[in-house]
């Protein structure tokens, strides 16, 4: 059967190996797996949260509220924007997805730093988009808009802080980044993890109200990390209306389930988690950078919940990442996005504490 | 700014009014509002699925294991189907918008009945592609064949039991429209109601592994009506492998929540629940028949969980639903698919006692 050509070029999307799996796999212990590749809030659901869900669970035969409207108006509220600028998607991802097919066709392109969150790309690929990359893997606005100007890309990804690395761009950089944008140019800002950011640094941290100063910024935010809701698939973008309501247009009725609203709604309230969430990353990140000093090798400063180890030409990040994987140990390895390092989330203490354990066994 | 020039045909799906807004607009106590608009499960959430559900709730922060690998094992072994010709989607929904990607674009078209679910034509549109309907509301084979024969459409959409008719198509229907299709246009077979079908009448019964026999045949199912997981967003989709491929290229990682995945699991092995389902159903809809009767007004012979009352020139179907509306009862008008009707799930004894003395109250 024939379908349309634009798929050809489509790779999908390798997600975090499972616990199953390596229980399966490498007959590791399900208690003995820790899986610290997938960015999951460490300290777990929020209490609150799980009460939520319970009290919930015999509404699971229920559609939602279509029209998110409580959510939308604790959304609007947390961050002072008018609800008209508001988009619910499962997942700030799903909005990336819109953002794709209001924006892209096989003749459009859109520009990314050479090492980011790999749905751009693949969401881009989905309508047969041109992509083009800077030459460094950190955003440099001096990079970004000579590209800008030259191939007017009808989007650009601006991911802040960045997912793999778990760098950051300073305010004035992303403002530098807009400023010199066309205004047909969608300037995607992607805060997945900005709540991290924010309480690391002030000159890190956006307000999605100053980006809608702009017309053609889309600022997307996710309960995924500092929230603790990965699985409820629940992020939001916030633009002027005009491109909400383009984005309105391929929102599928029901895009976030029953529960998933519900736990969202609570969590929006729910600040003393997340700021506990930061409060153990704080006191696990120093590990990290100190174990990495210790090994004599090259880390990114993060400002997120993960860190990222950059190894010199004396290891190579697949071969301790498999190492790693046959112990129980799930991180990330970054050799397909042309880095030779790991991408670890910060984990509890305990967690952590094996991490240490089973990399000083791995590197002898 | 500029979006893609296919959304300007979009119009966007009315989901069925919730109960807030109905205690908002019309001062209806929230305990004295009965929703019958939906097709949601009248018995509710099974229990051992909501027992599911609350053991889950601590898993929020969790993403679910991406392969689905226990789902689609479940799923191959209730339906005798192997795994390679599974996807799971966040309901079927959302394996209707993966066909329409993977198949249409501006100069596409699609076939379908002039009454049948809404969604085919918005994702239709979403790509721009043609929108054909045959002329009757009900699937006739010999206006299918004649309109395939002619236009060669890319995919043809047959609703069996038809959502929001409540009829079927009889099995050799199905089969007569597949033989005479051309193996490059994609017959979307979708039975989101088949369990009440095949409950009801063997003559209406199909299963995906005879569907398989034709290369480009789509069958959907979901969790939403006889599992009674509306709420939970949990459909799919089986055909050969070279499909699969295709349509698995558009699917986002993580497409369904954590917990939805685990309740869809245990649904899987709920039959007793199914047939609860469908037992109170049987019970309760001759109800409905009788009142039509009664009344002097026409009814569809319903192959699904909800009926559909044809009125003739003596009654306006908005104005019976408006009436309704204001009195706490919320079901689905039919004018805007150009039939003077209503849908209404059935519901429990007690929603349909209520159903009936409003009417009766409206009637006079």
């Amino acid at each position: 059967m024939r379908f349309n050509k634009e798929l050809d070029q489509i790779k999908t999307y390798e997600a975090g190996k499972p616990i199953e799996l390596v229980v399966r796999e490498f007959g590791v212990a399900p208690e003995d797996v820790v899986k610290l590749a997938s960015n999951e809030n460490p300290l777990g659901t929020s209490p609150r949260v799980a009460e939520t869900i319970r009290a919930h669970a015999d509404k699971a035969h229920l559609y939602p509220d279509d029209s998110m409207f409580e959510l939308k108006e604790a959304l609007s509220r947390r961050f002072g924007v008018p609800e008209e600028t508001l988009i619910i998607g499962a997942g700030s991802d799903q909005i990336l997805e819109f953002a794709s097919r209001v924006k892209l066709n096989l003749s459009a392109s859109v520009l990314m730093s050479r090492v980011t969150f790999a749905m751009y790309e693949i969401y881009a690929r989905q309508q047969g988009a041109t992509i083009l990359r800077t030459e460094d893997w950190r955003h440099r606005p001096e990079q970004f808009i000579p590209m800008m100007e030259e191939h007017r890309p009808e989007i650009v990804y601006l991911c802040t802080p960045n997912n793999p690395t778990g760098d950051a761009m300073r305010r004035e950089e992303v403002f530098e980044i807009l400023d010199a944008s066309d205004p047909e140019t969608l300037v995607v800002v992607d805060g997945a993890y900005m709540e991290y950011a924010a309480a690391k640094d002030p000159d890190f941290a956006l307000e999605p109200s100053e980006l809608l100063e702009y017309p053609n910024a889309l600022y997307l935010g996710t309960f995924s990390k500092a929230y603790g809701l990965g699985g409820m698939r629940v992020g939001y973008g916030i633009a002027r209306p005009e491109i909400v309501r383009a984005l309105m247009k391929l929102r599928p009725p029901f895009n976030i389930t029953t529960l998933s609203l519900a736990a969202a709604i609570t969590a929006c309230g729910d600040n003393a988690f997340v700021e506990e969430s930061i409060r153990l990353h704080r006191e696990q990140i120093g590990r990290y950078e100190a174990y990495a000093r210790e090994r004599g090798f090259d880390y990114i400063e993060s400002y997120t919940n993960f860190i990222t180890w950059r190894f010199g030409e004396e290891l190579d990040s697949s071969e301790v990442a498999d190492a790693l994987l046959r112990r129980g140990v799930i991180i990330r390895d970054l050799a397909r996005y042309g880095l030779n390092a790991l991408r670890i989330t910060v984990g509890t203490a305990e967690q952590n504490d094996r991490l240490f354990a089973v990399m000083d066994e791995v590197l002898g």
